[in-house]
């Protein structure tokens, strides 16, 4: 007999949150009971005509004993500040959260104050939060009640750095990341800077070295490292639907050989189902990852040694937001990891 | 001694008023001494990043006296129904207008009302407005005091069929126009449908059979050809900034040869600046368009000589737009017809 | 116990080949057994990056006892002329096939010889090929030994237009095609005028009037109408990576309202699990079946109602090729017809 | 009376060959008289339909002689290792060259042979050639016999660092430059990696920290600097046709304010009519310089003063190329430096 979960899914109308509707309806042990979303609500083929035919579901404005009765386990796909109101309300009547937004992932309500612009309004559950980078905490993620579904561009970070840092932080010097990432991770919002003549055959940086993921980076980056690292992070917008890729430029003390660089991520990452490291010279492309799961990591090192490049790509809405919840909800739900997701 | 021409732009954030700024700014004749728009002012810097530092006029709130102070000639890029507004003013002040809108198009008043929605408020004017489709009304446009721009379905469309209707309305049974338009064409609104993460890898019709260009395709193809055609008009959205492309079923009662047709479109146009009817087995292609005034025109017959494809080109916001306006502008002024355009 | 089946594919360098080995891999009740392509050997990390770590086997050059040894049934995603060269051994070894080409679609050797520009060599089994156009032959597909998997053109055509043909042939009175395909369906050539370059922000028309899918689209047509049927088909090159929209113009010697044209269409399609018949005012967007098995259907009607506009959307390399090749294999192997599909 | 130049242009078929040939045709200073290529002849609507209509000239496989009795100038836009076969003739039948091809940008023949893996055939000629960065050597442009016309990366790098090199370069401690360019600038080469499909919707890096621009870069900064800089560039490939936008990266020794940084660029280029530095808090948007020959410039400073990042954007095709090496003409010429260009 297969094991089934009810789940439900809160802000539907999104990008992340209409991608997590895609994968669950076609995950074989997932029962999708509820969906939700405040500003749209009706017939699934009227707010995802993609998805026309494959649910009988009706979209709700949320109500969170409703989801509670019909769920056991609940996908936010909202904006941060309103994910920190419902939260608590799914957490108190028994349900297990995987949150999408910002709310829960920087452990201190200050730090989360300054970068958000709003106050913390859930500290006491922000403190049980796990972060749901699988690769690094899954043991912690198997027992969650709440997840802090990582950032898209922390996950591409993260996954990229963690090896170095891991076993080499001695010798990092100093980290820049320059991001690209496709038009998606900016939100379905409606604005003119985001409509398809502005951004068509267009290119730009934004927020230069002031982006609100920078914190997230550097608390999880310091953990795996055991010491503070900063990083220097530069976002730019790429005139695509999906994807991110990172070229992360890392200034090293001492030296490193590409074989040293190598070893050590093939061996962080030898079990992991969804990283890959390319074979040596070859480089990440988004779309080998776009619609996948998968995080692909490549390197390259200067004559002198003392700059590595560090380069990773995954689509930011199915690993960098609703694949990664996928792939939480596996590992907490005891399923097989890669269950529903390619 | 080089003559010139005062001009103003009203209207300069949206693609047609910019452009029409641009291709304004780079004429040897002319002077723009006045830009306006009403949702939108001050330097040109914050509006169009793309023109700083080649003009030092600051957008204004529109003032009919302040225009007509400055200039001899108005171009009105505003849109539908704000114009009629404007266009008496600057009339009764004795300047020359330009509309690119469709407010004057339509000769008759209660055929706008039904297909735009809203009564026409300036009658009067409607009938001495001069359809500025510069290959068929050259003549009227010299002493035009105020142009109806056409519209950019229209100058593909007329442009492809005039040449037929005029020397064979007898042959034509039915026309279906099929044309396909760049974003811009939707003009620079904040909608989610036109965000850029919706249309890109994205094609679809829209207003298929009702788009508000229909009737006046039929009002000006049938003054040309002497009798009453009428056109079945399907519009798709392009997922690319510029251009349009209509392919034309023309159905015919009595037989044509290619031999004929290539004949009967190089004859009519064969002393114009800015069509081009391509070579036997040749197609149109949007990129040999876009960012000039030409008009491509290709042609297809069936084997059995009773259906005629016709295929035009232009970019939507040059010959579509202001590329006309220009040339317009050009004879109104009696400048050389191809002055500043390309 | 969950039934399987061994399949092989051969041309998996191609767009079509390696999408069918996307979706095969993913298949719950299938095992890869045998890859192939003949300019192309290696690991499926070297030829398709993206499948990188989803299985082990090792590309090779076709060879038909190897094929035979190993598999049940075999994908043929190979060019025209190569196929009818490898289908006749496949059968010959008591192997099912399922070819992607178009050698076996046209049931006349002389017909292919004049649109392909080649004889036919395998004119035994064309005799006995089977249409696998899935919602017309599902009975013969189910015991075919050979499968002439349609065109993605002609898929998107006779989805169309088979309700309409069928119940009301004696209405029609002229169809023309106006067809919209990405960039893929020209397949994976290197070729100047496939550069980025040259086909981005660009569209334009091909072979208007002479594609070599008109012949298949007029045969399976008039066999369901049971009439002859000719088709004027003007295809155009859309700057996208996968779909295919189709507007089709079909005048009508009677009347019919657009209230009989969607019981027709909803009745003929009501079991079918991949045609959607969209609600009333809708139309097809690519958007929303790139990537699925789906056909999305829509309509409009002139106010003489002598004008059915059809629009039909598909993925051309899922429902217009390896979608379409795997709801075959599934109909041929007793699975359920969505499994492996979305 | 107006001073005009006859002009040459060699390998027109190629994109900067193209726009070259386009923006020469619109210059009113300039008649351009011989047109060739050697992979391609024949009138100019089957090579640049674009230009149709444009010129009666006919593109020819190149003859130096030829070339030389008809133009007083010749831009040579042909591969590398072609251009240095050419150049010398055309020099010694005292004509003047601008050279768009890497030939003779590198004043030392075996850094050329090098990282152009070829030996340098004509190391006389390349003693004398004046690297044509018009923000730089304008002096010695004006009399220059051979101009060596900058790569697309090293100008948009050049015009990013020259300020601060030539005032601060005591500060520098590292430069890592990530770059973007668009496809043209790989040129018009038939290569599966070029496909359409292949590059739309997908992003990576190539070549890192190995391009052929590196050298390039490093010995004009030297230059400007005073000291040797090194410069570590990872390119990326942008699925847009035009533009170049680079990322700086400059860790700092010491402190530097923005302030400071804006005042020291602002006199830089205070009097260059085709740099832009923007306002503070703007980034380069690559859509307000393509088309253009404009370098848009940008700031931002890290929290601790250590890290400025510059960003800059260009049209690889003209500033980067064929509008660079017009204002090189117009400087030869006495012409004023704007003519002809936007």
């Amino acid at each position: 007999m297969v094991n089934t979960v009810n789940v439900g899914i809160v802000g539907i109308s999104g990008y992340s949150g209409g991608k997590a509707l895609e994968l669950l309806l076609n995950h074989p042990q997932v029962r999708v009971c509820y969906i939700s979303a405040n500003n749209t609500q009706g017939k699934i083929a009227s707010i995802w005509p993609k998805l026309a035919g494959r649910t009988p579901l009706v979209c709700q404005r949320f109500d969170a004993q409703k989801a509670a009765k019909l769920c056991d386990l609940v996908f936010l796909a909202v904006p941060h500040t309103v994910s920190m109101k419902i939260t608590p309300q799914l957490l108190s009547l028994g349900k297990r959260v995987i949150d999408l937004s910002g709310d829960y992932r920087l452990s201190n309500a200050s730090q989360y104050a300054q970068w958000y612009g709003v106050p913390h309004e859930d500290v006491k559950n922000l403190a049980q939060a796990v972060y749901g980078l699988c690769e690094l905490y899954r043991e912690d993620i198997r027992r969650a009640k709440l997840i802090a579904n990582p950032g898209c561009y922390p996950t591409a970070a993260l996954l990229a750095l963690a090896p170095l840092a891991t076993s080499h932080a001695s010798v990092i010097e100093s980290i820049a990341i320059d991001a690209k990432s496709g038009v998606t991770g900016a939100g379905r919002k409606v604005k003119l800077e985001l409509g398809f003549s502005e951004v068509n055959e267009n290119f730009k940086a934004y927020k230069p070295l002031a982006h609100q993921h920078v914190p997230e980076m550097e608390l999880y980056l310091s953990k795996v490292a055991g010491k503070n690292l900063s990083i220097d992070f530069v976002p730019h917008l790429l005139p695509i639907n999906c994807g991110i890729l990172e070229t992360i430029y890392v200034r090293l003390h001492g030296k490193l050989t590409l074989n040293t660089v190598y070893k050590i991520y093939q061996r962080f990452y030898k079990k992991e189902p969804f990283v890959r490291i390319l074979d040596s010279g070859e480089q990440p492309e988004l779309k080998n990852v776009v619609n996948t799961n998968y995080c692909d990591i490549g390197f390259a090192l200067s004559a002198d040694s003392r700059l590595l490049v560090v380069t990773s790509a995954i689509d930011n809405l199915t690993k960098g937001a609703a694949g990664q919840a996928v792939q939480n909800m596996n590992i907490m739900c005891g399923f097989k990891e890669k269950e529903g997701l390619v």
